[in-house]
């Protein structure tokens, strides 16, 4: 029997990529019909191992290796399986495709415990603006004001799941008592390719707040008034921009990020009297990152304060940090170590679903470098020689793994 | 015969102000239907003085005040009929208003000189995006390309000015050889409030450049994207913004402004990768406001160029100042102190007619303070003492004014 390789993996990945609900992109949100395809082919492929994959009532592909003896916990390995709009071919299937070839290349043999793989029906957040659906219904956490919750035409999260021939609930999911969860993911940024390393650990998955400000000036004639007369509510903006950056520079570790800006009434010739702007800020400790977002709001007051404009801030998401189980990490290590590679240990900035699982179950994930840190993107590539790292680190810690 | 008085003025502002596209609002854009109210009322006033006001080939409401000697040249004395969307009483229509009111209160007494009346019919550049078409079309400077130039439902300049009823034209509509141009208008800023002066004399029409500038990074993951690997095209713009505040500050008269931003892509969660703004520099001085300019876009590149950014950047106005002329200044001047009033000379941030005129007919422009320094709002106020202090200092400017 030969060995699945990495340029298997890669080759699965690029088939299942075009499962689209856009020609020529690969667009696949939550039980969209392009995921019915994703779901016969890794079926068909589970079935030729001689498993039974199954669907849950969310939508998520779940298929159990059986351990040596009968009942043994489960090992979760797996990512999710839906996509944001021209996505790339990786984030998330990666994960689901890498489970299913580390249980092919155990040959039959085995494990003194279960593996359970899982491919996450719902992962980004797209259809229905909230992300995780597939984790949080595989932990029983969904709720019933999420399954009520319409997409852009009306469909809710329940009816949804009830179109796709799945049975809608809140009850939890889990078959047994899983013990871990190891999850494989492309890192999504640019930390592992500027220091040359194929695969990163993840220590934990960073807390995130987020924010809505609003400063308030007076709009002018940007002709009429002098300088000294103004009440300019985007210079101020700006100072805060500036201050955000140089705030975020200064402490080891923390991103903070002005993605979106909007001036009224936003004509060339008059001064903008009401600038809105989010905020994002994001640590792997939730202490630092609350003291960055408290100095930072201070500092807002305070430049408002100067120029005579008012501001407002509006929380919008309050995540905690998520940290990696520390015996998972030191065997995934380990593994890393094995295959001969550097082990450099990283925050993840980005939520995945082991941010869901970790407060429930011990977690580890594996970055794989994201060449030019690119994803969520038609160009998101990865190396081949990064797959096999992955693949080969995998083996390494399905052979050190035992339940704690 | 009984005054005009500035009560009587004021009322004739409010009573046309009924006149509008949008009821509950003041909206009268060049030669839509209400405007033709405008002209019956205004033209009845004039017939009642024993004139004959007409209509030229642009809907210009003209209309003449002979002199004592048949066919002597003209002062002419007015402003716009037009107004912006949701507009103020009195931005424009008051020097109209005015002007009648002069001539009324002249009582049938001829002057050595003729005055001619006007009421332009567009100087806001609503309809067709383009300004000042009364005043460039009195000076037969209209031109086929601004004749052909149609608003956002196809109508075009000639179309709309056939549709009114009359015959659309390029040809000068000058009548006679006017000897100068005297124009009284709101403020629309907050200089005279500040100091207290309820009329300022106006030096220059501010020249006026206006750029567009794209900042360029590169667009990346929020969370994923340590701040030392970004090229956050927001913060360069933001550095920018806060720059061109600081060096408009620190020069005599220099208004610059950043009116308009957009980031994108625009998500909370993404380093913007592009943002494209608006940049307005205005100055009395030519000179001075091209040093500005020259020296802001080197900032914009030097900003880019440490941050890794490329900036691009792309003129789309770029008008020379309108000095007003020197000789009629200071009688203007001279006129507003024979009422005992302050004599302020400042400089018009914002265009007007006379910008149009000044460079074909001398010419002089008071300003009335504005309440607030607003305009271009349902709110737009003149209070009736400064009103009284115009029509006193423009019946103390007709007994000094003579042809040069």
């Amino acid at each position: 029997m030969s060995m699945v390789t990495a340029a298997d993996v890669m080759a699965w990945c690029r088939r299942l990529a075009k499962y689209t609900e856009e020609p020529g992109y690969t667009t696949r949100t939550f039980l969209s019909p392009p995921m019915r395809q994703v779901h016969h082919d890794l079926c068909g492929w589970l079935r030729s191992l001689g498993l039974e994959p199954w669907l849950d009532a969310a939508g998520n592909l779940r298929c159990e290796y059986p351990g040596a003896s009968p009942g043994a916990r489960s090992l979760l390995i797996g990512s999710h399986l839906d996509t944001v709009p021209r996505a790339g071919a990786f984030d998330g299937i990666l994960g689901v495709v890498l489970a299913i070839a580390l249980v092919e290349n155990l040959q039959g043999r085995p494990l003194s415990y279960a593996i359970e793989i899982l491919g996450f029906s719902e992962e980004e957040g797209v259809r229905f603006g909230v992300p995780f659906i597939g984790s949080r219904a595989y932990l029983g956490t969904l709720g019933t004001a999420l399954l009520e919750r319409a997409d852009s035409t009306g469909v809710t999260v329940s009816q949804c799941i009830a179109n796709f021939g799945l049975l809608p609930t809140t009850a939890p999911q889990l078959v047994g008592e899983p013990a871990g969860y190891l999850e494989f993911h492309i890192e999504q940024g640019p930390v592992l390719e500027s220091i040359a390393a194929p695969l990163g650990i993840v220590t934990a998955i960073a807390g995130q707040s987020r924010y809505t400000l609003c400063f308030e000036g007076h709009a002018n004639h940007a002709g009429t008034t002098p300088m000294a007369l103004r009440q300019d509510a985007l210079v101020g903006a700006a100072e805060f921009i500036v201050a955000v950056e140089r705030h975020a520079c200064g402490t080891d570790g923390l991103v903070a990020t002005v993605g979106q800006i909007q001036a009224e009434p936003g004509a060339g010739n008059i001064i903008p009297g009401r600038v809105t702007l989010s905020l994002d800020v994001r640590h792997a400790s939730d202490a630092i990152r609350e003291a960055a977002v408290q100095a930072l709001l201070e500092n807002a007051e305070s430049i408002a304060h100067a120029r005579g404009l008012q501001v407002t801030s509006t929380l919008r998401t309050n995540q905690t940090a998520a940290p990696m189980d520390a015996r998972l990490t030191a065997m995934l290590s380990e593994a890393v170590g094995a295959t001969g590679h550097s082990q450099p240990h990283l925050v993840s900035g980005a939520g995945h679903d082991a941010m869901i699982l970790a407060p429930h179950i011990p977690s580890a994930m594996l970055f794989l470098r994201s060449p030019g840190g690119l994803s969520h993107h038609p160009d998101e590539a990865v190396l081949e020689e990064d797959v096999q790292a992955a693949l080969d680190a995998g083996a390494h810690f399905l052979e050190l793994y035992t339940h704690a």
